[in-house]
C-alpha cells in the first residue's frame, strides 16, 4: 500500500492537497465503525465513504472483532518466532529451479527512477539535495573531487517499493491499544513499534528474493487500461494466462505473481489520477494467491489491489490478508513494459531489500531475468 | 570512497570529531599542491601530510595538469556520450555465462544492514524515525494500521555503498573552475552539477549486475588481518587465487572482483579504527584490474583501496583511476564472512543499484549466488 | 526536557551510544513499576535505576494511578479549551510593565549557537547542508547567485530549546492508552497525536515572551559549579537572591526565572558529562515556582530540573507537574554569561517560539534586555 | 528571495512543477548573457525572459563586469572583516529610543506559521513528522511521555524567512569562478562555501534586532492589492506616509522598513498566483532606503522586490544591491494585517535570527510592539 488516509485538516487548505481530497472523493474508502454507520456519518469531511480514522470515542465502545479477523492467525507456519514470512520459500532448491528460466540472458529492470515527479501518496515526501558543488575536494596532487548525496524520504514506502511486514497490522483490540494491534506472526506494536525503527519485522528480516515470476497481464484480455476500484477476478486471471499460453498449474508454491493492469500507464503522466485510486487484486483473488502459497505479490499500481475495494467497508483489505496474515509480501509500482514489448511472461524474479534496520519497506527495482 | 576530508572548524570541537581527526592524522592524506610543498605547509592542522583542500590562493596559481592524468581520458571505449561505464559489460552472453555458475542454489548477502551503529565517515549522517505510531489507521471495518520509515541521510554513500560515476572527480583546470571539474567520460561538473541532482552520470544510468565475481581472501595469505595503509600487491593476489585454487586466467573482461583484508571485522567493533584508514588495492594493482577489463571491485572497506596511499601526495588515486578514468564500479563494506565460511570464492554478483535521478551512489546489499 | 530514554538496542553497539549507555549508569532514572519494584527489576540493562518503558505485560496488570498524578488536573485557568498556557500571563500591561527595566538598551543572547558539535541527547540529530554550491544562479546580467540550507533535524529539541505544551504529558490509564495519555489541561493524545504534526498543543499557539525576567545564580551561593543530581532548593533561590540584592517579593505572576548552575559550562567542552544528568530544580522549587505564578522557567542545562531526581522513582516530575499539569513552559540549554559578567540579574526576557504547525517545541536563542 | 530558478528538466515532467513552468512564462525574469542576447535565445524552455542559468559555454568567453557591478563595494563602513552588515546600527542608543515607542504593551505577530500547504518556491521542501507516539515513555513511576519533531526543510528559506548576508552574491568573474562570486563585504564564496555550512556570513553573525519600524500600506493609496511586475516607488512610498500621517524625515538611518503591497492576501489562498511574481521595490526605492541608512526592509511576499523586475535584464536586483552590497537585511513573507487594522504603523520591531552556524538565514516570525 502506498497510503491510506490523508487528515485533510485546515493547515492543507493549499493546492498540494487537492489531489488528496479527490482521492477521497473518488476512491470512497470505507472508514465506517463497527455497528454499520460507515458512509452516512462520516460523509461530510471525506466523501461518500470515508477513510476517517476510528475515533478514540469509537475507541471507547466495545468493539466486536475487526471484519475479516474474527480469530487470531498466528502463529505462522514459520514457527512462532518467524519474521521472514514469505521469503522463507527461497531455498536452494527454490534457486536451482528458477536458474532453468535463465535463457535468454536478458535481464528487465521491473521499476521506476525514483525523482520527485514521481506519484507520492498523502503526505510523504522525497527530497534530494547535493551537498556542495563538489561536496569536497579537490584533495591531493592528484586532486581528487566528490559528491555526494542527501535525501530526506520516508525511503521504503515511496515509488518502486517493497512491503515489509512491519508495515500493515489489524487493530484488533479497541483503537490505540498497541498489545492487540497485531501485525505479522501475531507481533504486537506493543513489542516492536519504537521511535527510531521497528524492532521487529524490519525489512532487514527478509530474506532475497531469487523465484520464479509470472506476470499476468490483464490488458490484452479488457482490451483496455483497467479502471480504478475495477477488481483482477480468478476468472480474469485464468483468461490472462490461456491468452499467454501458460498453465495455471506451473504456478508452484513459492513463486511470485505480477499483474500488469495498464494503470502504470498514468506514471508521471497524470499522476493525481494515479493517486486517485487503482484496480488490483480483491479478496477473491487473494484467496487464490494464498492457496497457491506464493511468496510475493506485485504490479504495476501503488497497492496491487483493488482501491476502493468493491466492499466499501474494507480498506487495503488484500493488504492486511496476504501480508499480515499470512506473511506474502507486495511489490508496488513496479512497470513490465520491457517484459510485455519481448511477450517474456516467466522469469527469474530477483530482488533484495536494502536492509535498512527497523524499516518497513525498502526501495529498489527487482529485475526479472530470461 | 566512503569521504575524503574534514574541515575540522572550530565548530567541530565536540567529541564527535575524535575519530575524523584521528583519521587525519594516521591517515596522512597529502593534499599537497604539484610543486611540492605538500606536507611541511599543511602540517599544523592536518597532520604531517594532509586532506586540506586546495586553497583559492593556490588555485589562483598557474597549475600543471593533476598528478597522474596530463592526458584526457575521454572519450570512453563506449562512446563520447556513455554514462552507464563498465556496466556496459553485462551482456545477454555475460549473464548466461554467470548463470553457469548457479549449482549450490545457495544465496549470500554480502553487505551490512543499515543502521545508526555504523561506521560513518566525516559528517554523513544516518537517521530513521518511525512518523507515528502507527503512522496511520485504523481504517476500515477491517482495521488495518500502518507504519511507514522517515530517513534523512546520504543514501548513496552510507554503509554498504555502490559508487555511481558522478561521485568522483579530478579537477584538471584551477581549483573551483567546474568546466575542467572532469568525471567518467570527460563529462564536467559544469554540464551536470546541480543541488537537486546530478543531471548526468547519476546512478540510474548503471546497468543492473548479473556476472561471474571471483573473492580474494588476503587473510590466509598474510596470516592476519591487513592493516590500515598496507597495499595488496599482484604478487599477493597472485598468492591468494593459488591458496584458493583459482585460475588467473579464470578472471575475464566483465567479470568482477573482491577483496577480502580482514578490515571489515572492525565494523561495528570498533569504528573509529574502521575509518582511521585501510588496507587495499594501490595502483598497480588497479593496472590489473584495468588490463582485466573488469566491471567492478570490491571490499570489505569503506574505500577498497589503500588508505593512506603509500605515495603520501596522492588522495584516493584508485578511485580517480578505475571510476574517473575507467567507468569501473566499486562496491564499499561489503562482508564476505558466509562465503569463506563455505570457501567459495566464485559465485555470481548480483546487484541493481537504487535508481535514485540524480544520485551519486546507491544503498543496497549485493548478493553472490553460487 | 532534552530526552528521557534510550532503548539501547544491539543496533546501537558502537561507539555513538557510550555516553548513552554511561548517561543511565550515572542519571539512574527510575523507569520503575507502581508497586517498588523500581531498579532491581530493571537493572540489568539499564544501569542500577533505569529508564526502560513500562512494558505491555506491566501495562496489562490494573494501574494505580501514576504517582504524584492522583486527580485530573484540568481544566486549566485559562478555560477547558486553552492551547496556550502561562504564556497568557503576557498582556498589554505585563508588557508595559517589563518595557520599564529597559534603561540601558543593552541586548543579550541567552542562548548558544546551533551546529553539529552540540551535545545531543539520546537519538537526536542535527544535520546541515548546503544544497549546491552556489544553490543557484547565476542569473540575470547583474549575475546574482545564492545559497539555501538544508536541515534535518528534531528541530524544537536540539541545543537552545524552547519546550510547547505537547511535548511532555503523562499516561493516566495502562501504557499505551492515548485515550488515558494526557497533556496540559487534559488535551489527550488520542485527540491530537498524529503522525504528520500535533493536532493540538502544537508550539504556534503560544504567544511571544515579553515580560520580566530574573536570573538566579548559584554558582556564587555554592562556591563552584553545582553537580549531576543536586537540587536547588528553595533556600538556595533565596540566598541567591540575597547576594544578587533582589526582593523574593519582586517576582511577580507572570514573570519567568532563570536558573544558573554552572552546569552550562561543560557545553562542547565535555558532552558525555553534560548530557550524563544535571543539577537543577526539584519539586519543592517547582511548588514554589507554581505559587508565584510564574510563566516560564528557564536554565544553563537540557532540562532545568535535577536529574536523576533524589526520588529514584520519578522521571522528570518538574515537567511533568509545571509544564503538563500548569502551562508552565521551559526554555532549556540558555546561556547567560553575558548577564553574570555585568552583575545584571533582572531583564526583559523576549522570546517568540518558531511558530511551526504541530511542533512540541522551537529552536531560537531568546534575549534579555536591560 | 525565495528562490530563482527551475532547471525544469525531464524530470520534472510531474504536476508538481506546472507552477514553476507558469512563473517562468509570467515572470519572465531575464537571464541574458552580457551581449544582449537575452530572451530570444532562451526563450524556448523558459518563457520570453528566462532564468536559466549562464552556461559554461557563455562563462568560457570574457564577460565584462555584472550589470550594476562595474566596480567593487567593499570594505563595508563596519570594517574589512565585518560579517553582520546593518544589525550592527542595533546599538544600545537605538535600543532605548526604539523602546520609547512602548506605549500600549500590545505584541503583534508578523509573520506566517509554519506548515506544509504554505508557498514553497522551487524545489524547497518542508516536512515535519512525528517520530512515534509517543516518542517515549512512559517512564518513572510519574508515567512521563513525550513528542518530539523532527523536519527536513531549506529551514532559513522557507515561510516567513529572513535573509542572512550568505544568501545573496554576485558572479563577478567567470561563472563558476567561485574566487570572484563575492558576498557582502567581498567575502567570495571560494573562502566560505562549504558543503556543511557557510564558514562565514552565517546567520549567527546577525545581531538581534530591537529597532524602530515603519510600516507602509500600499494598497489604500493604490485602492487594491498591488499586481505582480508592479514597482512600488518613492511617490507611492511618499503617497503612503502621507495618508498615514508619517514624516519621511522620521525614518533615520538603524531604523526598519515594511512594505504592505496586498499580496500576502494569496497566502495558501492562491499559492500559484503568489509564487508567480511580486510586487515591490525596485531599484529607486532601494535608493532610497540606502540613503536613509536603514538595517532591514520586509514586506508581506516573498522577495520584497518587484519580480519581474520592469528590467527584464535583472535578476533580483534589489537583492543584490541592498543585501549583496550594503548588507540590510530582508525580512520575507510578513503579514501586518494585526498592525493595519489598528492603524498602527509604527512600532518596535524585534527579531533575533535562529543562530544556526552556516545558515544563510532564519525561520522565525518577528515581533511589532507598540
Amino acid at each position: 500500500m502506498t497510503d491510506c488516509t490523508e487528515s485533510d485538516g485546515t493547515s492543507d487548505a493549499g493546492p498540494a492537497s487537492a489531489d488528496r481530497r479527490g482521492f477521497l472523493k473518488t476512491a470512497g474508502l470505507a472508514g465506517g465503525l463497527a455497528g454499520g454507520l460507515a458512509g452516512a456519518v462520516a460523509g461530510a469531511g471525506y466523501g461518500k465513504f470515508s477513510l476517517a480514522p476510528i475515533t478514540p470515542a469509537a475507541a471507547a465502545e466495545t468493539m466486536p472483532a475487526p471484519k475479516l479477523s474474527d480469530k487470531k492467525w498466528w502463529p505462522s507456519k514459520w514457527g512462532p518466532e518467524d519474521q521472514a514470512g514469505a521469503s522463507n520459500h527461497i531455498t536452494p532448491a527454490k534457486v536451482l529451479e528458477a536458474a532453468k528460466w535463465i535463457k535468454d540472458g536478458k535481464i528487465y529492470k521491473l521499476g521506476h527512477d525514483y525523482e520527485s515527479a514521481m506519484p507520492l501518496f498523502g503526505k510523504r515526501a522525497f527530497t534530494l539535495r547535493i551537498p556542495g558543488s563538489p561536496t569536497g575536494g579537490p584533495f591531493g596532487e592528484n586532486r581528487l573531487v566528490y559528491h555526494d548525496e542527501f535525501v530526506a524520504t520516508e525511503i521504503g514506502q515511496v515509488g518502486t517499493q517493497f512491503d515489509g511486514l512491519g508495515h500493515i497490522g489489524i487493530q484488533m483490540g479497541a483503537a490505540g491499544d498497541k498489545t492487540e494491534m497485531r501485525f505479522y506472526n501475531g507481533h504486537a506494536a506493543a513489542d516492536f513499534s519504537d521511535a527510531y525503527g521497528l524492532k521487529k519485522l524490519g525489512v532487514e528480516n527478509c530474506k532475497p528474493f531469487f523465484t520464479r515470476g509470472h506476470l499476468v497481464d490483464l490488458v490484452p484480455v479488457k482490451g483496455r487500461m483497467m479502471e480504478a476500484g475495477e477488481e483482477i477476478s480468478v476468472s480474469d486471471l485464468r483468461a490472462a494466462l490461456q491468452k499467454q499460453n501458460m498453465q495455471e498449474s506451473d504456478i508452484k508454491p513459492g513463486d511470485a505473481i505480477f499483474f500488469n493492469t495498464g494503470w502504470g500507464a498514468l506514471w508521471k503522466k497524470n499522476n493525481d489520477k494515479f493517486n486517485s485510486g487503482e484496480p488490483g487484486m480483491g479478496l477473491e483473488l487473494a484467496q487464490w494467491v494464498i492457496e497457491k502459497d506464493l511468496c510475493l505479490t506485485g504490479g504495476d499500481t501503488w497497492a496491487v489491489e483493488v482501491v476502493p475495494n468493491p466492499d466499501k467497508t474494507l480498506a487495503f483489505a488484500v493488504h492486511t490478508t496476504l501480508q499480515t496474515k499470512h506473511g506474502i509480501y507486495n511489490h508496488e509500482n513496479l512497470s513490465f513494459d520491457g517484459l510485455i514489448a519481448d511477450k517474456k511472461y516467466q522469469f527469474v524474479y530477483i530482488f533484495t531489500p536494502v536492509p535498512i534496520v527497523g524499516a518497513t519497506g525498502s526501495p529498489g527495482v527487482p529485475i526479472g531475468v530470461t
